[in-house]
């Protein structure tokens, strides 16, 4: 089973998926967890370059990149996992491209879902929990470091990526299901396991 | 006015390109030179990930690769120095893209022209040079050490690549000039300014 974690930065995805990773483990499964972009030598260098700061980087050629990373990912790591019966759990994913680059910094979102199909050789998740949190109560959460960095993106931009996310999740949701984020670790811990009948 | 140089290994667009280079610098015209991949910070950087024998890169991966070098350079480089009414050359282009991972390494060709579509912002050449060689010359031309490389590559590969080519230049006769690249270095560049009336 493949599983993806979507939903804006300190929504507490990484959180639950690191619960639902030892979970798994505990009761004996084989368990991959994986983060965008990331998990292949390849896909980290590119994550190098994505999140190097001196790197002025174009709005597509960033999408590109991303998606070269995914498609290494894939290829990789998910697909062969996903063959073996493995579980895989990744941080992020394709919605997350479509919501932060089409919805976000206005990219046309049908491009991006052909480079999605492309990347990810129309593998895509059995289930994708996105973890729905309202932007003033991300920004309660953010330390001030944390929240320098908000700033920094715009609250419009993170507006229009949360906004891109019920978008995604009202277009797919025989894969997506939508977990309430406001709710306590444990809360939303247990939705997720009730979710998943494990 | 933007020009592409397309063709095989060995075809000597290289070379072309730089005659060309400096005669329209002799003639008082400002001229840009690129290749692929490269021509910008982030596209060197990919350069070096995608010609590092040691990365074994999944051809997915590998296309999505060269397409965001080719967004970088088309973004900061080719459109702008097109607006200001520069001469842009580049060694290798789109057509490459889809002679070598289309044709040759079997990619789906209606992908990579959504690609292309999407990394050049729809900026495609005015003219483009098809140095059209046979794969006997290219060999016969070849030293030791480029040999190697062919047969690393496989012969069956590189006439794929070549057929590739023709079919492109046969669909794309509004842009694409065939160029008999047996001549020699002098007739081939004749040519090149004859069909350029400059």
């Amino acid at each position: 089973m493949f599983i993806s974690f979507e939903g804006i930065d300190g929504c507490g995805k990484t959180t639950q998926l690191k619960l639902l990773n030892d979970y798994l483990n505990e009761l004996g499964y084989k368990v991959i967890a994986v983060r965008e972009p990331g998990g292949t030598p390849l896909s980290e260098k590119i994550r190098e370059i994505l999140l190097n700061k001196n790197n002025n980087i174009s709005n597509i050629a960033e999408l590109l990149l991303f998606e070269a990373a995914r498609a290494e990912l894939i290829h990789n790591i998910i697909k062969p996992a996903c063959n073996e019966g493995v579980f895989v759990l990744t941080d992020r994913f394709i919605d997350s491209t479509l919501a932060y680059q089409g919805y976000g910094r206005g990219l046309d979102t049908n491009y991006i879902n052909i480079l999605n199909t492309i990347a990810t050789e129309m593998l895509i998740p059995d289930i994708t929990f996105y973890l729905q949190l309202p932007l003033s109560i991300v920004k309660q959460r953010y330390s001030i470091k944390k929240l320098d960095r908000i700033e920094q993106l715009g609250e419009v931009f993170l507006q229009k990526v949360i906004d891109g996310f019920d978008i995604i999740a009202s277009n797919n949701t025989e894969r997506i299901i939508i977990i309430d984020a406001t709710q306590s670790i444990e809360k939303v811990f247990q939705n997720i396991k009730n979710k998943l009948k494990i």
